[in-house]
């Protein structure tokens, strides 16, 4: 199958055209846009057979992107507009797959000590957590809460066990209807980065984007609904070197500098070869923003609401 | 029984033997000390029967404590003295619990987001994590290494989720061996905040100190031996204050101000009613040095190179 | 003079008062309550001539009060009520004090690496600045903005130089027309921690609160005037204990259980006494709520919002 | 001039003599490498007339580059040995330039909240400061001992005001003999983040590197001698794919694929093309290694103790 070297259904799908030639759908996928306002744009893919499957490398199921434009700059309004709108697409996507007050388990991903790792974990701790009160202190509680748990597990690098190991203990003990998963994913494009959020109901399995082998975490393997919580946080630099090479003989050929071995050259995917010549040898370097700290803090902020909201 | 104030076994015994009036060594414990330089005191208390462990709280077994004086300013060289007398005293308690090369799963409790809470989740960060190396990278671990995972599972408050029913689930699929748990703990004396290690083989049970009840971690609940690590970080402000109150009366009566009213007054104990006077209300008021978060920092570094060199 | 053992001139004056039997007004202070909604509470204190000052050692000057009840459990919203209640009362001091357009140095003191006294540059980072944009970047910036600039220059125990120093300098060179200067105070009640702020037109004159001599930063020393905005983020604990021994001993007596003995211990001041029985010795102890992380960051974002829209 | 997009004169001396087709040393510069051990590598480049300087853009003096290998992985050993090379290099540079007991000011550049460029200010709070014990409490300080202070000034961005300004004032005012500046740098190599060290006995004269106008800091606008210790951080994406770009053509020529064109296209620069291509827009792209908060606390350590050690 295709590198696609982004964890995002739009960008594959995008790729996968692109790629292929193609002008209008592709079977198995459907695809809407829906602009909410000037900055935030909401894009719904859907994967409806196993050739959409096979195309883009991504299970059956519903990916709803929300792009938010000049989200460095944002400020407590665009903040709040943000986490409304994700509390909305958030709403309907839980309707779908869990009763009212079904017990939600939110689970964030990542390393709280690694900045572009640490998205997950940070928000967890922003989330209104309902479980110990609807047990220890019911008298504090509306009725009808719907009961929210929530962990960082961690990362197999730090903790030396699978994530999967770990929930699947807390799933068997807590016993939650649903999980929530939060990720810091790999997207193509620079402007996504902590700028965008993508919604999935298939849970997360692991595909192309940064190197980060993890056993599958969906209904799957862990018996209840998983939805899967993205946002892209990186950019892999061998992705945007190859990238840049290619904007660079576009832009040759567009100048009349163009010949056949630039075709050629064009032709080939470059990446691997990049990757190899640049050396980048023990690191495994990201693209980021310098202003990532703050991205990230304004991320969570929109995240943690949005879910605050939804569940 | 009782309230102690205090998780440290050996300052219990201390107040049981002065508010009971023991010259000699209570029925069931044994203590001796041990100084290992100008800086370091060991204690090993030993609680050998049902009379001992009624006396002070504590289930049988070992309770050993490092007390490393004039930590604030300590450098380079001290945290590695302390290091050392630390792992030699972990390696002796695992020796007699594990075998060489059996499975330790090393639990962070407490708060990262809270500064005298956050010990435990900031070890864990600096443990030498092996048990993934040796299930996918074997080539790269010297024969016979021991499997080391770790964990911070977060607290009830933030995670709603009793952290037992995180590590039953954990153990119950990654099945180690021995647990070692790091927490931090309550003690009565200012001096011993961030400058003292417990180390006990009876693992965790909630009695007094800082006020939160969990469920016990131990041997009895996991069904694998539980070592605890335990390290005051706070000391509780009724706690400092009741204490203030009777050296203040302690002070008057040596001044020969003493009648049978200050008398009375120091035999009742005054910790709830000074409590309820102060009013504290919502907050959970701690007493800590303005130092904490580089006391913490360094404590982090002993007990994290502690335990890499015992385990 | 009566050691007050706190910063905030509302409590100087309150304790000033009992210890006093004073019932009305004392000469050269006048006082003036209003209360805002069901949690914010604003007083003003005005000291008018020498007796005011001398009576509770701050200089003649204004210092109003903002008590802001159960900050600890604040919402988007309270966040949003008290930070508009401290833009309106700073506007009225800078209006008495400067020009619409006149330029401001916003100063954080405190240390970032210690919890509760990072308060000050914490804030600073979060200060909408003008000046470099208004030199350099003018077609950005509407007509009329007040230039702003801000620093943290650090404390003495880790620059090795004096506060004022580092702002002497800092205004011969960029020569703004008035400072702003946050600073974490000391207050005796356990309540306005971090939910209390103090504003003052005599900048900062060191007197009690915990132990930080410093050179006084005000219009006499800087040659322009000097507003001080000051949180309380620390009880000293000493002043804690005497605290608890004089609620203890009026309970006492509300007892009945009152004598000649009781009368005389409350009448001394215990401070220094129980200072030295303690023996706290090389720590700085202090008393903070175990919440103090949380409290600082929704406190920064009062403050810092505060002070971006009154200047 | 030749844009060098480096803040390292070893590496602009290699593009100089690269893009010159210049064999031995260009005139006006000398260089010298000398191997400690496997792991750390010093080189010593000195621009001594008018014509070095013009060549690589780098004012006359002596720039010396100290390379760690595989710090990434440096446990307790390396980060010692090479702390320990540092306090050698820099005792030698500040031989030159300062009495024994001449007063020091340290300097570190960046912006705390921002991970890559946090190295300056982490190490201020590192370092020994003796000024103020020397003027408050002399009869703790040994005889002789080098009055130190340290201060972390912050960003243009952040405090509106330029560095020079800050440091201006503070020379005027605290009169130190020498200051030596932390700085993060921009350099062409990946594998130079974080694990190179570069001093300089000329200052900081802005140059190349990440785009950041901000005035000398030298003797020249100070009036005292100003070592700079810079480590890269960063390095500029557009720079990365430029080079990228390059490397790939290289390897496309090896493989006899070459052409004129490709020739051609080697020979312009295609950075500003490429930048302007990608159209990264509002952002400030940096490459850098995932592990940056590691290899940023490492180093931090290595250049406290280097310094401290040292002055």
């Amino acid at each position: 199958m295709y590198n696609f070297r982004t964890d995002l259904a739009l960008e594959r799908r995008d790729i996968y055209k692109k790629a292929n030639n193609i002008e209008d759908e592709v079977d198995g996928i459907e695809a809407v846009e829906e602009t909410v306002n000037e900055n935030i744009k909401i894009s719904r893919v859907k994967i409806t057979n196993q050739n959409g499957q096979n195309a883009i490398g991504k299970p059956i199921g519903n990916y709803i992107t929300i792009d938010i434009k000049k989200f460095k700059v944002a400020g407590e309004e665009e903040i709040q507009k943000a986490s409304e709108v994700l509390t909305e697409e958030l709403k309907k996507l839980l309707d779908e797959h869990i009763e009212k007050q079904g017990e939600i388990l939110v689970v964030g991903l990542g390393n709280i000590y690694v900045t572009p790792d640490a998205l997950g974990p940070k928000v967890v701790n922003e989330i209104d957590i309902t479980r110990h009160l609807i047990n220890y202190l019911p008298q504090y509680v509306e009725e009808g809460t719907r009961p929210v748990s929530a962990i960082a597990p961690g990362v197999l690098g730090t903790t030396g066990i699978e994530t999967m190991e770990i929930l699947k203990g807390i799933v068997d003990n807590v016993k939650p209807k649903l999980i929530l998963v939060i990720d810091a994913l790999a997207s193509r494009s620079i402007e996504r980065i902590s700028s965008t959020i993508q919604l999935a109901d298939t849970g997360i399995v692991p595909g192309a984007g940064v190197d980060n082998t993890r056993k599958e975490i969906s209904e799957k393997t862990l018996g209840i609904p998983v939805i899967a919580m993205g946002i892209p946080t990186v950019v892999d630099l061998a992705t945007i070197i190859s990238e840049g090479i290619d904007i660079f003989i576009s832009k040759l050929q567009q100048d009349a500098k163009s010949n056949e071995h630039l075709n050629k050259l064009k032709e080939e995917d470059s990446y691997e070869e990049v990757r190899e010549a640049l050396n980048v040898g023990d690191y495994n370097m990201i693209v980021t923003p310098k202003e990532i700290d703050d991205l990230i803090e304004n991320m969570k902020d929109v995240v943690a609401r949005g879910i605050n909201f939804a569940v």
